[in-house]
């Protein structure tokens, strides 16, 4: 995207939402992949939507000041089946992408199927066994909390995919995981 | 919201899209609406998702500034039929929104049927009819573009909506049109 980069590549996840926002960086550098922080932001449940998202579209914004990552990753909505669930995290995704597009970041999305067959061998996994896997993949000492565990998800997927200049922006057909 | 007001409300009507976003600001004084200006923000249409999100958030930020509204009202995206168009104007929705409430500003929503029915008399009125109705109920010399005239229709139900200081935040059930 900007030329020559030093040193490993900077994936960063997000798990978007409108009350609660998981985030993960990963390093990859010849194949193997590091941990480096992971969390959630949140807004309180009682404030109106637009101020939640606000609150999170600033706290996201320091996150990228702060990780300076060199890709984002982040989990597509329209496979998601419950229509309007669906579209309140649609909301907090654009909110997302659009704070992620002021940065000047490349963006690459994967279905929740494709994160967890990535992360956990099979598509329809469930949300701890995502983390537990998270868990083993990353050497962590526990399990991260859900949102940031998914946020750790996707930034591996894209860390994995294979092109490593072509891999933003393409939503791969296929994902191999590493065995 | 923020104490005593001096002067009309200023109600910025709010047309949401990752391409264009119309938008349109109207005053209100003792029942009387007044236009004051509309437009569209756009975004090349070859850019990625999140890079147009965030050149049209940028925009809108500064169409705040510019326009001092004391309310937003913008669509609402729930009643749409079509998934995948609801998905992706509800990502457009979401990043106005955090621009909106990053401002600190009440927003209503209305969903777009409440919104024909209040500007043209029918829930299922077509895009021209819209903009010919805005333009004649704010005395305009042409019928402004569809962007900009749903932005203006969204402000105008907003307007109109009884309670001053209680219609944010509220989908009113009923807005009932003057004749």
């Amino acid at each position: 995207m900007t030329g020559l980069r030093i040193g490993p590549r900077r994936v960063l996840g997000i798990d978007p939402g409108s009350r609660i926002c998981g985030y993960g960086l990963v390093t990859v550098a010849a194949g193997q992949l590091t941990y480096v922080e992971c969390g959630v932001l949140t807004a309180p449940a009682d404030w109106a939507m637009e101020r939640r998202l606000g609150e999170i579209a600033r706290s996201l914004g320091e996150v990228l000041d702060e990780l300076r990552p060199h890709e984002v990753a982040i989990e597509d909505v329209f496979s998601r089946i419950n229509a309007r669930s669906a579209l309140a995290l649609a909301q907090a995704r654009g909110m997302a992408l659009a704070v992620v597009g002021l940065a000047a970041l490349p963006v690459a999305s994967y279905p929740a199927p494709v994160v967890k067959k990535a992360v956990v061998g099979r598509g329809r996994a469930e949300k701890d066994q995502v983390a537990r896997m998270v868990q083993a993949l990353l050497g962590l000492g526990a399990a991260p909390r859900a949102d940031a565990a998914d946020a750790l998800a996707v930034a591996i997927t894209h860390a994995r995919a294979a092109a490593t200049d072509g891999a933003a922006r393409v939503v791969p057909a296929v994902v191999s995981p590493r065995p």
